[in-house]
């Protein structure tokens, strides 16, 4: 069967994550449900990035294989109008050569995560952020994050239901930028462990609160222990938003 | 009574707009019921700018006479703790000149019009912004909206219920650009008609999609004729972002 590569947009707020789960529908479900209708019997979809629940997507990309051939945008087209009233939706969908495969062959995954800085709750962003009432230090955040940058344990921003063989991991990019009552953390790298970004920018926002120094943040690091991290951040916050192939 | 000055953000999705209506809460009834709650009894909000059912604020500016002293920051704290569960925040409060109109004194209004320009549906930004399928000219929009810039009878981009004296206004900004698939109006005047910008951004739509010219455009504001309006732009893409003062 011809193989399809997708790139997907996702409010994870009222979803489970991405695989299926009790609770809700997830990501996963509610495409395979979508491409059932007018594909085929029993399309499974892989994904590159498992998000959590809550967690959003604005380049989120899976493959799939399909039983018939289909021209790019007419695959698309046909996806996103089995997705209506979703909160799901594709972006692009292209043929994608046999063995391509979204998760292993990845080479860089870049996540945002967003903070509303300020005391009044927020409206249009509510579910869209992570709101932190008290002011951050975002220089302070900025000088700490480089020092959880290149090739490290990171055991303490894991999280313990993580099921990757190895904790060590290269950190490409971590930034935070402050634009009006927003700050942004982009973060990069190859992979991720399970829950790292929220970890790391809940430890991250304990510099910015004035409780941790750098040294505590890259103490927590160099300890290789969970018990070590800071509050983890809220799904809310959380957008995978680009993932690269070679 | 002391008068106070509220800076105020909105999701006007759920609500019938700033002023009271039958179907649906409106800002100015959640904000006085959110008042009444702790600061006295029915307290009258003024708003700078009456938005419409579903549009949105950043910025929304109105006074109200209170019986009581407040510091500003603690007279935001209350509210906020008032508006919990709605879609309506304070980002600022402050003590006003007891003759301080938020609607007469405003010198500058400043809205932005957010359009999804792409073939999928909006995910994280539905009810945020206006989904546009057709691939716009935002060169030719921009360049079109130059057109109506100055002052004009604008009757043509009145809405037929508009209860102003006068069709004349000054219209000092009117920018459109594009940033990935979102195109983003930026307009501003000391004043506007009734659903003025959604009916200029409608009709500069036309432009984009190359049903109007520029010419066709300045023709459509020169007949000062309601007839000659394109279709009016969705509320959801609407955000009221500035009012000055002097």
């Amino acid at each position: 069967m011809p193989r399809y590569k997708l790139t997907i947009e996702y409010d994870g707020s009222p979803l489970s994550g991405w695989q299926r789960q009790e609770n809700a529908p997830s990501v996963q479900q509610t495409l395979e449900e979508a491409l059932s209708r007018f594909a085929g019997a029993k399309p499974v979809v892989h994904g590159a990035g498992r998000t959590d629940a809550g967690v959003h997507a604005t380049g989120q990309v899976a493959h799939v294989d399909l039983e018939g051939e289909w021209v790019g945008w007419k695959l698309r087209e046909a996806l996103n109008a089995h997705l209506a009233g979703t909160t799901v939706a594709v972006l692009q969908a292209e043929a994608a050569a046999a063995d391509f495969d979204a998760r292993r062959h990845a080479v860089h995954r870049t996540y945002v995560y967003r903070i509303l800085n300020r005391r009044a709750q927020p409206t249009l962003d509510r579910g869209r952020v992570w709101h932190v009432k008290r002011p951050l230090d975002v220089e302070a955040m900025r000088e700490a994050a480089q020092g959880l940058l290149g090739r490290h344990d990171f055991s303490t921003f894991r999280d313990a239901q993580c099921q990757a063989k190895s904790p060590v991991r290269t950190l490409e990019r971590f930034e935070a930028t402050r634009s009006g009552d927003e700050i942004r953390c982009e973060v990069g790298a190859r992979s991720f462990l399970h829950r790292q970004v929220r970890s790391m920018v809940g430890s991250l926002v304990e510099v910015g609160l004035g409780k941790w120094s750098a040294a505590d943040l890259r103490a927590a690091l160099d300890a290789a222990d969970r018990a070590r991290c800071g509050p983890v951040a809220p799904s809310s916050g959380l957008y995978l938003v680009e993932i690269d192939y070679p």
